[in-house]
């Protein structure tokens, strides 16, 4: 199998560590971060402006490309690479979450999810092994067991049953998935907010032994301790020779505690949403350029940051931007936010290499 | 004075020539193409794209740039050249052609143009020289005399009062323009539909000695016929050494008719426009490349094309994006049809180098 995750240097059980995921697209250097390519493009940027801001891995959507434009056209094209032209690798999630937060009518069985489409209203039906096909045809490099978000807040009867029939549909995952030389399957690990369930979920994954495990159905409105209490639940339960990835979650003063919890891997709209929203990551904080405050700053968005954006552009040519409705404004800051978003993540990886992880935990755990 | 104007080669009176603007921000081959950035941004691209695809000067727009983000604030940035971090030439229009297209409640008098906002629906006026005023403000490397773009059709009467009224304006510009030195100021021809108003405009404006001539009050509804009518009673009242720009204009069907008359200059939204609705040029024409025949195509945009856009992406990815809404297939067409359009410009030039004119111009000349 293509596919190897080592750890490097020192680390605890489940600390802060650096790790190193190979695959037949390239290596991956963890703690990583992987910006959302949600219908096979990260919004507003190039394949050439993914690699030249740092991205080491990309994430495709499922439940999207599934609907829209199809996987059989994507594998027609020679798969997920091929189609959108970027040649690092990819990770696929099992459209569970989409399936939850975007599609209509759901009914949830033993058998799979029937739901209608946000885009046609369409009525669809997925299963284990129909989603399993799906990202076979999508051929990324990671791909995710589909399994079922629980809603927050949850009774506990329904977050048990949910979270059995997520592990159910693990075991089918796996006997269903068609290509298990080229693609890593990961389990995820579910249990809403319940710290036995979450412990008792991931034990039964570590059973059906994954090449990697995922801690979904977080980050839904809870708040931050209850999230961490339920890392602390999970991730002891998790082999330390295996990879842990935090879905949908991105904000800084998340990852950083989940690092310092194990986790190596995390995915997020938000830099890139915040930008299209007009909002930058900088040094110090979050900065709504958009605003009239900066219409007459001939400053960086962050002064602190040597990205060809920061290099390039002012404040106030890009406030400009957003006023009039211009689309290189969303580009501009979406790709100064992913610049930042994957620096940190490299200065964190720097950190841990060093032992001196608490101190950039300390630095960025209040970031807003 | 930094700017100056050469012809190279050969060339007739009246015909296709080949010439070279020089201005303080770099040398111009002409004839040239000018991309639109009306909002100190050519819609999708970034500045390194726009060198990339070949763009040797850029329009800007007078009169949004007026509206948003103001001329003082552009000044305050350096200069549009700065605001926007483009360091090769750049031309603004006047506003006269936006004031007539755009603006609501226009009223013109001798003094000058009242006119609501089409943002706002604030009130303005605008005066030669106030618009020179702005211009000076902008620091383009050539600027536009402020006149009155004529309704398709007008009578006699109007096109006649209203023609002399733009050369009137024109000489006041001359007087208010207060960087001779740094900023090349063209007159505009006017005079509707009417040849003998047009050769009167182009011999007025003659002497009053202008750096350049621009035509303007053309491809406004009239017949392809009556355009190239009034360009061959313009043209040849316009001194021989000095560059001519059709304003507006650039379809290629139109465009070589119109280097065939001795045109050097020429500037359209069209290339950019057509991508945003999903429409490549292409060597074999017109591909609207956002159409379900395309979601299956796995061939570039125009296998005749060496752009990044035709080497990296297929017609199924780029219809996928259009169909998916997604930015980077605005980008991506932008790219190549500016790309497109310059590269034919540039093989328009090295044809006329050559004496073969003749035959680029029947290939282009029902290009659709």
């Amino acid at each position: 199998m293509s596919f190897s995750f080592k750890l490097l240097g020192d680390h605890t059980a489940f600390g802060p560590r650096r790790g190193r995921i190979t695959t037949s697209h390239g290596t991956i250097e963890t703690p990583v971060f992987m910006p959302v390519g949600t219908q096979a493009t990260v919004k507003t940027l190039s394949p050439e402006e993914l690699r030249a801001v740092g991205a080491q891995i990309i994430l495709g959507n499922t439940y999207h490309l599934y609907l829209r434009p199809g996987a059989e056209l994507v594998r027609e094209a020679g798969g997920l690479h091929s189609f959108m032209s970027w040649d690092r690798p990819i990770l696929t999630d099992s459209g569970g979450f989409q399936v939850f937060s975007l599609a209509k009518l759901r009914k949830i069985s033993e058998e799979g999810v029937s739901f209608r489409s946000h885009l046609d209203g369409s009525l669809h039906f997925l299963t284990p092994e129909r989603v399993m096909a799906i990202e076979n045809a999508l051929g990324a490099d990671i791909i995710m067991c589909f399994d079922e978000c629980i809603p927050y807040p949850a009774d506990y009867a329904y977050a048990r049953n949910s979270t059995a029939l997520t592990t159910r549909w693990a075991r089918r995952c796996q006997q269903a998935h068609g290509r298990l030389e080229e693609q890593a399957l990961f389990g995820i690990v579910q249990g809403g907010m319940y710290a036995d369930l979450r412990r008792e979920s991931a034990a039964s994954l570590v059973e059906l032994d994954f090449p990697g495990y995922a801690i979904g159905g977080l980050s839904v409105g809870e708040p931050k301790e209850l999230m961490l209490e339920m890392l602390e639940a999970a991730v002891p339960e998790l082999p330390v020779d295996k990879p842990r990835y935090l879905m949908g979650v991105g904000s800084l003063d998340y990852v950083v505690e989940a690092i310092d919890r194990g986790v190596d891997m995390f995915d997020c709209v938000l830099p890139t949403r915040l930008a299209r929203h007009g909002t930058a990551l900088t040094a110090s904080g979050r900065l709504v350029v958009k605003n009239a405050e900066y219409a007459r700053d001939f400053s960086p968005l962050d002064a602190a940051c040597d990205c060809n954006v920061c290099q390039t552009f002012t404040r106030a040519y890009i406030r400009h931007l957003f006023a009039a409705r211009e689309i290189l404004g969303l580009r501009l800051v979406s790709y100064h936010n992913l610049y930042f978003m994957l620096k940190v993540m490299s200065e964190i990886r720097q950190a841990i290499d060093v032992g001196q992880f608490a101190e950039i935990k300390k630095k960025y755990s209040s970031y807003r």
